[in-house]
């Protein structure tokens, strides 16, 4: 945890919260902090800022929190939409996209896709939630991506699309494909990204995707899992966001 | 599986190879292939080429196999020293290390490591060559990554930099850090790529990295998991490495 989060509910008038779950065993356990002591923390969807340790003994720790450091920097746009992986493969990716400040992650349906996938106990919105806030807790960020799930391919692409401001660049990734995500994505750009299934996108995929704008990127090297794809894209594109 | 592979030994003296283990399920299951179809497949160590289905049914699959190909091209060196991971994502890492054509990873102790890491089940290594077959089948690579555990710090590093020709770069991912990989590595450079514990090296261990030539790389966003850490700078090492 590079940052306790907090609900703004969770404070009271004089900006104390008190922590009896898993953030004070991390608190405790993990962090070993000991009264006196700051710990960075944030608002979720908010600011910043530091936590005094009145208190911490197991399960049960009191912060004294001020939030001076305001929001964190919003990073340019980046969202994806991804042919739904395997159910652990999901969870993982839920927290990847936390840590890589995604906006928004839509999961869609697709030819390769198995559709017990769409079934599974992961999309439960407090599992989603709790992936969610680890990945953000991880990477010191404070704004939980929006998650779409839509097991039809058209609605979940169309929807993605819709949730993107227009002249966002929109990329899918297909392997073999000599275009870079370094030829393509330029500074401070919006980047809409799409990654197919373990297995690959079926040819009419690629062909509507890219009927709707999207541009094929390949990376060095052979097909990669979705998860694993997701994550090579991420850093991709965040490092080319960057300058 | 972008790739059956095969071992040389399994192969008659007219190129035809009996499958009967989770290859052949796949084959039958997953890729649904029939008599006549050709199917990719690769030497263990060695060369591509085509198996045409002989017999396919639940179980048992027969292959002719030509080595048409030759080896697929090897890209430039990338070596990895990793603070061991939990042995979950120890797991993932060896599969993506795999598919990345990762020529060696090692992986060590740190004041952040668990200790108890190092007894995990995974090391045996038949686990260890399940995961990185798997990660070469789904990136179609025919080379498995040399893997080294090493529970002493010192040790590991040493291992790991005795396994690097002279004049390799030398990076160390820290959070926070302004400089990018895009800054140091040039093209068709090898690279060692020295990546910490979930909660970061601590002072000492960077200095010491340091001291031995490794120089401090960060990225756009905040601190992440030791294994998204290495997968995303293996796939901007990668992309460097290119071009």
């Amino acid at each position: 945890m590079n940052v306790i989060l907090l609900e703004s509910h969770e404070l009271d008038a004089q900006g104390r919260v008190v922590l009896d779950d898993r953030r004070a065993i991390h608190i405790v356990r993990v962090l070993r902090a000991r009264p006196g002591r700051r710990l960075r923390v944030g608002l979720l969807g908010g600011a910043l800022g530091y936590g005094e340790v009145l208190e911490a003994r197991h399960g049960h720790v009191v912060l004294q929190c001020g939030f001076d450091a305001g929001p964190p920097p919003e990073p340019p746009l980046l969202d994806l939409v991804v042919a739904m992986p395997r159910p652990k493969a999901a969870g993982r990716l839920l927290a990847a996209a936390a840590a890589f400040a995604v906006r928004r992650l839509t999961f869609i349906g697709a030819a390769r896709v198995e559709p017990s996938y769409f079934d599974a106990h992961l999309w439960q919105p407090e599992t989603i939630r709790r992936h969610l806030i680890e990945g953000c807790e991880q990477a010191g960020w404070v704004r939980l991506p929006e998650v779409v799930v839509e097991p039809s391919f058209s609605q979940g692409v169309a929807s993605a699309l819709s949730a993107v401001p227009a002249g966002v660049r929109k990329i899918v990734g297909e392997p073999g494909t000599a275009c870079r995500v370094r030829h393509v994505v330029r500074t401070e750009e919006g980047v809409l990204v799409a990654i197919g299934p373990d297995g690959g996108w079926v040819p009419k995929e690629l062909e509507r995707l890219e009927a709707q704008g999207f541009q094929r990127v390949g990376m060095t090297g052979g097909p990669l899992r979705t998860d694993t794809a997701c994550l090579a894209l991420m850093a991709l594109v965040r490092d080319r966001q960057e300058g």
